[in-house]
């Protein structure tokens, strides 16, 4: 057994981290799966060489990717995710009452499969009525899904690089606009930092801006993420979630305790650096 | 010549950069001191092993360990910096035309001489009149220094395992609250992410939080630091920063850009993750 993990940020730098125990290795028809249980952060799918998920930190990435968009809404009922094979992101979107139903297309049916075995505590939605799992093509699925089907769509995919490659065109955000509802909402990672790969950002951010009145990204912590400050990009039909009220009342509702989404956070999100604004600045 | 700097953030984690170039190796009474050029980061400082500063990330550190409290005080003139030795908070600092004078009492000369030569981009205050450059021990400048005689004190040292240690415990900020006016703050790294670490964080933040009226977090984005999400502690002896008001007009008269820091990320700073505002309710 190799004894540690390493993923491959660039090519001159690394993260490692030791292998307590392997818990799953296969390969689908669309990737490479390893599920690890490690020292530092428990429990870590990893998809292709790439870390997806880890126990300790996953509430920084789907807490912020459902509840960000969410409670920007005014009322979101129907939510589309696209990926999210762990669980996580189902989970916390199932959390708020007014959801009447979540459909969620992952293309791989081994990784729902292993997630549910090896992350109990992201599964749980997957048992929820309100949930239809389908496993097949998200850009198939938003290509034929009728006009103003969705409030909200959360894209959950991996990387630009493998099968999440298509979750990344102008194509498929002309689609996830048209699937939504008058004031809906889509959300997804950008990838990378803009830090160190403001390229990559600047593009989606782009693309977004050339199909929704207004975009904008938000900020979450996640460890195991390289750079560890992990941007998400938002397309808005609607309000624009920057300056939009947030709803108090709704939220605290939702009694539900999370470790990392709260009111202030969610306004502190949308902050961004100074040479994030910058970079803002040449998407208009 | 090694061909990876690695840097061990536990036992079972390690984050590894390619080295490009060694410019500096030496080892000082103190520590020991590396200044390596990588390809992801640039430049970096390296004391005991431990990533101190890089060329393309130091923004995150040092505009927001000077502007957070800088900016929360009504009107800063004398400042104490102990350690920053890399001069990156110095000239910070020195960004404010209120400061009148700031002292920096930093232990290794030898960092100092170092950094001025490989990291020119830092090094600017050094020549500022204003400067007064001490080396020497913080912790015995801190004790001497007459009552009332800071506004705010900096505290820019390593982590508390090695030359730092003293900087982390509270008779050290029972003499900083001393010898700042009377509504003086000061500022420190906490050296570990609340969510790896959180027993680190709130011993620190209890020793602040039984000497300073307000205390409180705030946060930063620095990738090179483990889990890329870095916190410091404040304390002031007067306002409550997260909720005093925000000095527009001073802040729009220093024209000089700045990489990080902003008045949006300024307020953003204070909003903490859920599981940090429960760290933080056990401090009371």
């Amino acid at each position: 057994m190799e004894e540690w993990f390493t993923e491959h940020n660039s090519p001159t730098e690394q993260v490692r981290w030791k292998i307590r125990r392997v818990l799953f290795e296969g390969k689908s028809e669309f990737q490479t799966i390893r599920i690890i249980e490690t020292h530092d952060y428990g429990t870590m799918l990893i998809l292709d060489g790439v870390v997806q998920v880890s126990e300790k930190d996953e509430a920084g990435y789907h807490e912020m990717l459902a509840h960000v968009p969410l409670y920007s809404h005014p009322n979101p009922r129907r939510v589309l995710i696209i990926g999210g094979g762990d669980g996580g992101t189902l989970r916390e979107v199932l959390n708020h009452p007014g959801v009447e139903q979540a459909v969620m297309v992952e293309i791989d049916g081994m990784v729902v499969e292993q997630c549910r075995r090896h992350f109990p505590a992201l599964a749980g939605g997957f048992n929820d009525p309100r949930t239809e799992l389908i496993i097949g093509d998200g850009v198939a699925h938003v290509n034929q899904a009728p006009d103003a089907s969705y409030d909200v769509v959360l894209v959950d995919g991996t990387d630009p690089l493998g099968p999440g490659e298509g979750l990344f065109n102008s194509d498929f955000y002309s689609h996830v606009s048209r699937i939504l509802t008058e004031d809906g909402l889509t959300a997804t990672h950008t990838s990378e930092n803009p830090l160190i790969k403001p390229w990559v950002v600047e593009t989606l951010v782009k693309k977004l801006a050339g199909i929704f009145p207004n975009t904008c990204l938000f900020r979450s912590e996640i460890p195991i993420y390289h750079t560890g400050s992990w941007y998400f990009a938002l397309g808005s039909k609607g309000n624009d979630p920057r300056t939009s009220s947030f709803p108090v009342d709704r939220f605290l509702k939702h009694a539900t305790p999370r470790n990392y989404y709260n009111e202030a956070i969610h306004r502190a999100a949308f902050a961004m650096p100074s040479h994030v604004e910058e970079l803002l600045s040449r998407c208009q």
